[in-house]
């Protein structure tokens, strides 16, 4: 499946409509599912699962008690450990809907990332959280995703990832 | 103790040399002792050692076997996360120094992150990992640390924090 060199976000929101039942994370293959953030075989981590919806993606997570910074809130590692493999998956599930593939339909890419920017806007509360992921660029070895992250409503983070194709 | 309201990189250098033998975070009050990153009391966490080092800090840190990412690498939500607390102790060591105090002299202040930046140069190693923190501004209320991270004496990672002091 090849992709045009580079789509910007405008475009890909016209592109596609995704609205799946299989978790990403679910369909890596055996040797790329023990990544502490997503991998399911990992028993002592996070193993979050990342769903296409529309034209974004949303993870939604309950992060383990200990997870704690400062008094009741989220610490900012988990944060960032969230928003990048929330960003990881989208991007791999951007990158199928662009080509009009849903997930588990075809062999998902792998991206790993360049580079992650976090904003902590305020304090997250440790409880659920919901992560929602939209492209804001999407290329053939590159896709730039953004991310809010709620938590009681309020969206107390906002990530920015860079991630590259891992080449077949 | 106050500061001058702005300093830059070029004028710490100049102004610090601390060669501190007790962890910035093993000054902690209780209260703020329990963050999953770097807190003493997380029996669960990574209780990230912090010292002053001549004109900049270094964290040394070995993460448990499972923060794998893909194959035998560190994770990046792992990398992220010791930047990210690697930072917060070091602003409070440089907020310290630029003062005339060493860690332990006087309550060290607690700072939070606004903003995190991991630039992920090349896949990390999982073992020992060094971290070293350099002031790039220091302010009485912001302190920007960047950071190289490396592994097997390659820099695999770096990273850029905006932190922020709790108000006393």
């Amino acid at each position: 499946m090849s992709l045009p060199a580079f789509v910007t976000a405008a475009r890909c929101a016209n592109m596609m409509h995704m609205n799946d039942a299989i978790a990403l994370q679910d369909t890596y293959p055996e040797d790329f599912a023990h990544c502490f953030g997503c991998g399911r075989y990992n028993e002592n981590g996070h193993q979050i699962k990342t769903y296409a919806k529309g034209d974004h993606t949303v993870t939604r997570h309950i992060p383990a008690p200990y997870y704690t910074g400062a008094g009741d809130f989220a610490y900012g590692g988990i944060i960032a450990s969230l928003i990048d493999c929330h960003s990881a998956a989208s991007a791999a599930i951007f990158w199928l809907g662009l080509g009009g593939k849903s997930v588990g339909e075809v062999l998902a890419p792998r991206f790993v990332t360049a580079r992650l920017e976090v904003d902590y806007l305020t304090p997250t509360p440790l409880g659920l959280v919901e992560l929602v992921g939209r492209p804001e660029e999407i290329g053939d070895r590159k896709v730039i995703v953004t991310t809010d992250l709620r938590a009681e409503g309020i969206t107390t983070a906002r990530g920015r990832a860079v991630l590259v194709k891992i080449p077949d």
